[in-house]
This record gives C-alpha cells, sequence and structure tokens, in this order.
C-alpha cells in the first residue's frame, strides 16, 4: 500500500512530514510516496540524518499558503506540493493522501482533481472529537460553508459508515445539532433534514442534538453544515485552551498548588492525551473517490504518523466501496 | 424604580424567585412587582417565613411551559405569569422585566407586546460568557434562527452601547463570528455584514473572529445569528460541563489526588465563580421597547438577585434611549 503524502503541507513541513513518514513507514508497512521540492526534502533529511531510502519523491514547485484563495490550487499553484500530490492520487500512483497543508485548497483540489465518489454532492470533511465517554465525529466541520438536506444526509451515512468501520463504534448513534430537541426547531435546514433522517433506515438517527450535548458524549455522529460545524470545532479547540490555561493558572499560583500539580501530573497528562488532536490523527474527507486525511495545520510527527495510519486503515477497510454501498442501499 | 418579575418563570420558581427578589429589594432599593398565582405566591413566602411585605403582586394563571408552542403567549397562554407580567410592563406598571422562563415565549412576548424599540428589526438575546480575559457579550444567542446582514448591524450596534454603558468597557471590540479571518471567508450573510460593519464609524468593528478566539477574550462584542449563536452558547455550556467533570474525575480519582484538591480548593471555588453564570445575571433581550431581562433557566435566588441588579442597570443608565441614539447616528 502507498500513501502520498504532501511533503509541504503544515506549520512543521517538511520535517515533521518526514519523520511522521519514516516511523509510520516501519511501524504499519506502509510505503511512502513525498510530494514536495525534491532537493528541500533531502537536504532537510540529511541535514536531520533521517533514513528516507525507500522513499518515492515526486518533485513538485512551491505551496500552496493557506491564505491564498483555496482555486489557485487549480491556477496559478497548480504545480505546488498539493496539487502534485493530488495528480498523482488521481493517477493511481498511490491509494490515500494525506496533508497538513490549507484546508479550503484541500477541498479543492480533492473535489476536482481526485473528484468526488460517483453520487455524492458534496465531500464532507469530518474531524473526531473528543468528549466525556467516547469520541463524536463532527461533519461537515468546514468544508461546506452552505449545504441542502440531501447533503446532510449523505453526511450522516457516511460519518455512520466510518465510525463503525475505522473507530468500530455498533450502530452509531447520529445526531442532528440543533437548537432544541423538538423536530420543529431550527431553521428550514434542520427541519427538511430531520424528516429525511428520520425516514432513513441505513442510520441509526436519534434526533435533534443541542450543542451542550455534543461534549458530553450523548451521539457518536453530529452532521450540521459546514459553517456552523466550523465554529463548532473551533470552539471546541478554543475552549480547550481557555481551560487549559485557568488550569495551568491554578496549579502554578502558590506554592500550595505547585505541590497539588505534582501530585495529579499522571492525571493531567491522561487527561491531556485525551484530548490532543494528534491522537486521533487527521479529518478525513469523506465523499472523494479516494481516500483523503487532512491533518492538523500544527501537526508534529506523531500527528502525522497517525494521520498515515489513519489512511491505512482506510484503505484496508475499503472504506471508499463501503460508502458506495451504504449509499445506494440507501436509494433503495 | 419598579421592576416586573415572572414569579413562575425557571425550574425553581416561585421560591427562589421570591428569595432573589427579597435580596435585590433590600440591597439595591428597588419595588418588586411578581406577577403569578397570588395565592401560591402568599403560601410559599409564608411557609419559607419569607417576608414579602411592600411586594406588589399582579395575580396571573398558569405558566407557559418550555415545551409549548412559544406563540401561544398570545393564545391559549395570553393569561400566564410571563403573558400578564409583559402587559403590565407595557402598561408602564413597572420600568423593566425579569423571566427565568421559556426563551422562545419571552422572545414573542416581548417583541408582540411590549413591542420593538422603532427602527430595530428584531430584538437579539445578548449573553455575556466568561473568557480567558475580560467578559464577552455574543449576540444574538436565540432570538432569530435566521438573520439578515442589517440585523447584525444592529446587534452589533446594541452590543456595543450595552458594553460599554453597563459592563464599562471602553470601545468595545466588535467582532463577526465566522469561519475564517478574512473578508472573503463565510456566507452570503458574513460576506454582506462585514461591508457594512466596516463602514459603520459607531462601533469599533475588528473584523471577523474565529470561534476558537472567543473564549481566549480577544472581542468584547461578538455577532452573529441566533442559530450559530445559540450553537455557540450551548457549546460552551457543554464544554464546561466536560472540562469540570474531568476536574472532578482527576481531583478524586486517588487518595493523592484527593490531598491535591485540598490544596488547591480556593482557586477551584474562585474558577468556578469566574464562569458561573448566575454572578453575570441574565441574558438581556435588546431591542424592546422596554428593558427584557432572560434569566437562566435554573436560575437559583443569587441569579435573580444579580438579574434584578442588572434590569436597575438598565434603567438607570437609560439603556433604551442610548440604544435609540446609537441607532440613530448610525444613519448618518
Amino acid at each position: 500500500m502507498k500513501i502520498i503524502i504532501d511533503a509541504f503541507g503544515g506549520d512543521n513541513a517538511p520535517l515533521e512530514v518526514i519523520k511522521g513518514s519514516i516511523d509510520a513507514k516501519k511501524d504499519f508497512g506502509v510505503d511512502i510516496v513525498l510530494c514536495g521540492d525534491e532537493k528541500k526534502i533531502k537536504e532537510t533529511a540529511q541535514k536531520n540524518t533521517l533514513n528516507i531510502e525507500g522513499f518515492e519523491i515526486i518533485n513538485a514547485d512551491g505551496i500552496i499558503d493557506v491564505c491564498e484563495e483555496p482555486t489557485e490550487i487549480l491556477k496559478s499553484r497548480k504545480d505546488c506540493s498539493m496539487a502534485v500530490a493530488f495528480k498523482a492520487l488521481a493517477e493511481g500512483k498511490g491509494d490515500a493522501f494525506v496533508s497538513a497543508g490549507s484546508t479550503g485548497a484541500l477541498v479543492v483540489g480533492a473535489t476536482f482533481i481526485v473528484k468526488r465518489l460517483k453520487g455524492i454532492k458534496r465531500p464532507a470533511l469530518a474531524t473526531v472529537l473528543p468528549t466525556a465517554t467516547t469520541p463524536v465525529m463532527l461533519l461537515d466541520s468546514g468544508a461546506n460553508a452552505d449545504c441542502r438536506p440531501e447533503m446532510l444526509q449523505q453526511f450522516a451515512v457516511m460519518g455512520s459508515t466510518y465510525m463503525k468501520n475505522i473507530m468500530k463504534v455498533e450502530n452509531p448513534k447520529v445526531g442532528l445539532a440543533n437548537i432544541g430537541a423538538e423536530p420543529s426547531k431550527g431553521r428550514e435546514l434542520e427541519l427538511e433534514t430531520y424528516k429525511i433522517l428520520k425516514d432513513n433506515n441505513n442510520i441509526n438517527f436519534v434526533g435533534n442534538i443541542e450543542a451542550r450535548q455534543i461534549p458530553l458524549g450523548d451521539c457518536d455522529v453530529v452532521v450540521t453544515d459546514g459553517f456552523s460545524g466550523n465554529l463548532l470545532l473551533k470552539l471546541y479547540e478554543g475552549m480547550g485552551k481557555f481551560f487549559s490555561g485557568e488550569l495551568k493558572n491554578i496549579l502554578t499560583s502558590s506554592a500550595k498548588s505547585k505541590v497539588a500539580a505534582m501530585l495529579i501530573m499522571n492525571n493531567i497528562k491522561e487527561f491531556k492525551k485525551k484530548v490532543d488532536y494528534s491522537e486521533h490523527g487527521g479529518a478525513p474527507l469523506l465523499g472523494t473517490s479516494k481516500p483523503v486525511i487532512k491533518a492538523h495545520g500544527s501537526s508534529d510527527a506523531k500527528a502525522f504518523y497517525n494521520a498515515i495510519r489513519q489512511a491505512k486503515q482506510t484503505v484496508e477497510t475499503d472504506m471508499i466501496q463501503q460508502f458506495h454501498a451504504a449509499l445506494n442501499s440507501d436509494k433503495k
């Protein structure tokens, strides 16, 4: 199995990308294809005495920055590392793709270079988040600012299939993010989506879910439009920072509290591990014709390592075929 | 000054409402008008040896439940405690209003019985939330699921005026909740709103704000539609519960951690106070012709006490007139 990697995506590229790839190749037995400036990749490896023997490298000039218009990946940036990697994926030079680069460019590139899975209206960015119980998948967490009910239904089916296959959740509970539990709550989008999801026998739809229930772990899959999903995802992140900061203040405020900090050090570490994005790998873009994983922009070697594991699992479990089957049985 | 109170709104009515009102009358020197079943109010006071001498009581039959259709406050429930209280406010029998009852009914009742301030398209529910620095006002946090740019502009002006006058924030920073910092990000609503806010000289618009920045305290006022705002508000609440739960688990997991808990007990209490909704009072519904405060559904006496203080401040600072002035200078 070959995993194609955008070697120049994310804040810590290419060094951490290379490190994570080396570990992943060793532990998971996958072949690695690095896309990006070949000279820089080799220099970085040499300078850090990293052995990239056996790695395939596809040379690409430049990168697409997060500040650039995403559609530039099809135009002025069509030779950047991410675009070249997508082309390699589309041409069958690898089985799955990982990048920590611009989310916007990734969505555009995956949609127009790799193409969508037949019948899929829009691919959705799916993020797995920690909760008080088991992790929850939130989608769409940012690929499509505006969505229609039939798109949310496809997200529900794909999210459910992913949680079953990769996260081994039996009969995943699917909730629709809303401002109240009653079917009459929400905008036109939620009213219509509720009706469709309720009638879909291929998912375990448990109704509307208010945002306060999400971190308490009431659902396994939460579907919403990409605007709302992105607000939720980023607030999740921000609240984590807020509380970590407050906890740090508490544990460093006096000699007494520093003693307390030492006493609970291990528990705090465990908690941090639980809420650490890099443990979960990346966010899969669901609905493309080949597996695409978006790693967090600030991914380190461990995060890349886990994203590659996730890419491998997606290929192994034949996720794309599973989606195809689930979406078609859906039509019956 | 007379504060009209829905004595039967919220989970802890009427006992906690009465308790909070007694304390508020004593400390703030306001007169209290309680609306609701007179017999029950008097019985509750007597049973709990609470002195409600000097309280005006306006009798009302029944309450409107959170599960009922909000518009029923104008129809089958037009004699409930909240409806009668709104009528009293509209007729000038008091200067401001407090209720912990159904948010939906409160928005409908305030809009159609008390009426909007002249020129206001929609009133917005404004919630003050704790952050790593100073509190932030989030509006609309749930009154209007669908909004137009001109509504968001009015929210920005009212939120800004409120933070200046009641929270004493100098030149409040106003942000537009969005999925990216660039002006080109978001839906049609955000694209249009950005343009209008940028050109408004009456507010200190600092641009788009991503949800992760909200709890870090980057803004004083965050404007968004009531659907997004309600998701954000409730996730804020849910994340608080999630982290409090995790912290509790950490601090009770072993003998060692219980010692740690004792060492940082005071800091934890201080932190809890910081994030406790009841300290901030209620959420003002901004844009009505008279001050309306929505207290949290699970308000206790302290929360009612603080909501009444807030109502008093709103009257004292002549908030409605301030809105009027700010919105009109806006048209120049």
